[in-house]
């Protein structure tokens, strides 16, 4: 009995999913019973290589009032009004003192913006620009009640168990509150491709569905994880992914790497309307720890991100506001970034080393694999071009991108090849040249 | 008592040098006269790697007449008249039905083209363009009467020996029936350049001139000699070299090799007017087979194409057609053709790499290698600039293309240096700078 | 009690210090007043690789006069009258002799031009091109009292021991005699670059700072000191540091070695109006030794060549002629340049390899480093585009040129991360990812 995606979404988005609160918790344990998930709990003050684990923070009580009482804003009624990790906070305050302390959105007048203070503490509320352009008395009273005490960061990771101890990561975070595409669109992606991993055969890689929060989360996973590091040869971070744009490809740190050359020479007949992007040029996000320094796993990113970080504009119009909610989102688009996820790992999957059991060129005719040039001259050149660079020495996605050709055709070949016989596929290089 | 390449071409033009056929071993014999030749021969049936030698084809008579008996075309008069490889057939066919199986040349209206149905088999005729145009009656009478049985396909080897096993291979085939530019030209050519080489003095390298059938020649040839291809360093393919047409030079697969390097490096100072291409943008010919994996063989090509693959044209105007006679061919571009086939073999025996027996700059006027800056400023940069990079980590080709110069300019150079003792030639690396 | 760059030069500009020669040797005595030096002598007749040390060359006398004694030009007013290493000959010589020996600035008709026949000699003496056009009479007196005689070349090495034995070369000439620019004005930047070093604390790096006749003076130097070229990991040429022009930076024969990584990555800070050329195109000097085959030092070299010798102009107007004098030096200049020369040693010293202590990203404001990217998102997103290459297999001028960044800003982040303990420098790569 499973929930489809859009329905997590709905019952889950306005959550308080602050990075340690008992909403997040509440959250992940409820996508828990969707798939089998073990639930990893790091406590408050633990340390992840150069950081630690934060406190829980929780909001019991957060509003804005005119000195006589008129209620401006409430916490109870939107979570975003608060800023996420306030410090406590109750008195009165000049009107210039609070406009320090009450946050808009810099695009959208009617919104409350998303602010966290994690690490810089300060207390806050946030509130739309209309609202605090209505702001015109000469005092306030702010009542902020927020506990910070310790609790456990939890991260959630589905593992879906593979031939092989070489892992593949997929990547979500769950940590933002009370918003719809971003983040919790990439997370049911990212479960219901798990969901489908786990009912499908065996795969040739083990993979790893994690949802965290933002940042701490991957830093803690991977910290207490460290033998796990040199089996992960790839990864994908999930996110935005419900919102009405077409797809965009982030690659990883590493450009040349295998996982970077399938999901390119894959992504166009995917997307046709999609985008790619080095690194960091479209959207940060935890792939960023995994990209960093002494873990060097080479982790793309999909989104549907509108406008990449270079433009200066924010991802997409609702982008970390209130209006970021399951209005935005659509389930066919959700539907269609699950396809795309599966089938970039079914050429994951496929990604091997081409190695021929021939010499020479084939007798294509003889095998039953010939194309006349005189009916279709670029089927028997793209034929003999695919043979002749089946060497032991390229990838199905070096070949495709040495080619030009989209992935999938070159794989079409490989597996009329390898039915053949003339092919076998292997995980490394297996030169067959004569050395020389 | 050696015959003149154009007196050869004359002499063996017309025989019907199928693949496997009684012309092509007529045809082979005579030339093996004119050098001393090993010839191999593989029995049909005999496999080779994913290939199997195919039966001798005979054709005893093959024409077209009107029922009432008048001849449209016959066998006897033009050997391009029965599809090579046809099946026997004998009947009346409606003129539809004969439509189907006769073929002209989609060029030259006045011709017969050439065609051949080696593995997908079917039976045919070919006529010109206008003969085929005054077909109008309802019905015709075919009569084809081939015969396969078992045979031997003939590969002819004229070996060179050198001072090492390291091989060169000059490949060409006779297996085009009734033509001259496209194939014998370059058997011609390639059968003048080792009767020269024999000849000569020894050379570092052994050289084998191969005149094989094409495709499964070279499969069969290569399939059985698996011990000599780790020994084979480059290669050239020849053929085309009678029309009148400028030079063209096809790379290998590994356009980096030694072999391409140095004749591309020479290419330009031999015919001004020649043009270069990557493989398989010119023209394909068994150059495919050495170079394909589990050979990769550098084996580069040399003909007379006019326009390159790339254009769609026709390599030449009467190709694969009976226009292709000895007319089109003259005795001044063949030996045009094997000057330069020797030269780029000169070229070859000498890109070593060149090893520095000197430290420093060399004390040029002392060496009395001095070239004034004031007299020849160009001069005694190219001199600097080329031994500074005498190191023994480049070839005289390699210099020539970090430079920019002909191989010939480098190699002047180097052998002044060499006579001096200032250096020395080593067919691997032999780096001198200290280790750092 | 040190004598200043300036005095120097004005102290010993106009001594007579052709290649072996006593004058050579008091400017040299002279300058080991100032700073400890080792001189090597090298004996005349000694083989120095491929050359061998020329003898010592005196001129007693050298004047031009009209058959009635009136003298036109004579050594005793200018050494440049006579060309250095000018055979000896008296006599008289008709006019058209004459013009065949007497040489005159191509640029400047009112200077003597500096001409020299070290190996292919000749008589010679040099006026200017007026005096040459005012020759009208007949034939005319010669006189060249020159001696050839057993000596000994000098070299002149200031040691900087450092904390290890690899060093860096920084090089000189003295040869040029009566000429201050080109080349005093090189000698003296080194000799005060050399002073500063000894007085600093000790570097990483052995300093050699060299001071010999140009070309022999290099090679007598290295073949006599072959053990020491493994350990020579870079080195700067100094020359025409006085006159008034920006820099111009000359890169070495492996222009991806880290000297000249490091250097061309600080250059354009250190004198935004320089510029930059690949090795050989700026001015050829003693670099050429020590970055030929079997050397291969990469040795940049550091002018104010004006016109670079790509041009076809003279380096700047008054080169290799009487004109180039102190008044064309400035102190102002020599202090720049000796600035720029400690900062790139500077540079040199830090480039290491980076070697990260930490994993993931950096908990950036746990350790203070932490830049709003609200406030500044240019100098956020360059703190993190340094710190995830630093992983040991980047220096910290591969990451300055990987990033389009001056040496200095990269260095200042890695400084800090330094001083938090967060990397350390390493002279060798020190890779942490996962092997994989």
């Amino acid at each position: 009995m499973t929930t489809t995606m859009i329905d997590l979404i709905n019952e889950l988005w306005f959550l308080r999913r602050d990075i340690v609160s008992d909403g997040f918790d509440q959250a992940l344990h409820r996508l828990a019973e969707e798939v089998p998930m073990r639930i990893y709990a790091y406590p408050s003050g633990e340390p992840c290589w150069t950081w630690r684990v934060p406190e829980k923070w929780t909001c019991h009580a957060a509003y804005l009032e005119t000195l006589d009482g008129r209620r401006l804003l409430d916490y109870a009624d939107h979570p975003l009004h608060a800023v996420s990790y306030s410090l406590p906070f109750e008195g009165e305050v000049s009107r210039e003192e609070l406009l320090r302390h009450l946050h808009v959105h810099p695009h959208q007048p009617e919104a409350i913006p998303f602010v966290f203070k994690y690490y810089v503490r300060d207390w806050g509320l946030c509130a739309s620009q209309v609202l605090r352009d209505s702001l015109t008395e000469a005092a306030y009273r702010v009542v902020i009640r927020t506990s910070f005490e310790p609790g456990t960061l939890k991260v959630g990771e589905v593992i879906i168990p593979g031939e092989s101890q070489r892992s593949f990561m997929l990547v979500t975070h769950l940590c933002h509150p009370a918003m719809a595409n971003d983040d919790l669109s990439g997370v049911v992606v990212g479960l219901d491709v798990a969901r489908e991993l786990l009912a499908g055969p065996p795969r040739r890689f083990t993979y790893r569905m994690l949802i965290l929060p933002e940042t701490i989360g991957s830093v803690a996973y991977l910290s207490h994880n460290e033998q796990l590091i040199p089996d992960m040869y790839g990864g994908l971070f999930l996110e935005m992914l419900g919102n009405d744009a077409p797809h965009a490809l982030q690659g990883s740190f590493q450009p040349d790497s295998q996982a970077d050359r399938c999901f390119k020479s894959c992504f166009s007949s995917l997307d046709p309307t999609g985008y790619t992007g080095a690194y960091r040029t479209i959207i940060d996000n935890d792939e960023r720890q995994f990209n960093a320094p002494g873990v060097r796993v080479p982790m793309l990113s999909l989104s549907r991100v509108e406008a990449p970080k270079s433009t200066g504009r924010p991802p997409y119009p609702e982008y970390h506001s209130s209006l970021d909610t399951p209005a935005i989102v659509s389930a066919a688009r959700l539907e269609a970034s699950k396809k795309i996820v599966l089938e970039l790992i079914d050429a994951w999957e496929r990604n091997q080393y081409v190695v021929n059991n021939f010499k020479g060129e084939v007798f294509a005719s003889g095998y039953g694999i010939w194309i006349d040039y005189h009916i279709n001259p670029q089927g028997h050149r793209r034929l003999f071009e695919i043979m002749e660079r089946c060497d032991g020495e390229r990838t199905v996605a070096d070949i495709a991108l040495e080619l030009g050709l989209p992935f999938h055709s070159v794989w079409e070949v490989v597996a009329l090849l390898q039915d053949k016989n003339l092919v076998w596929l292997n995980p490394l290089p297996q030169p067959t040249a004569p050395a020389r």
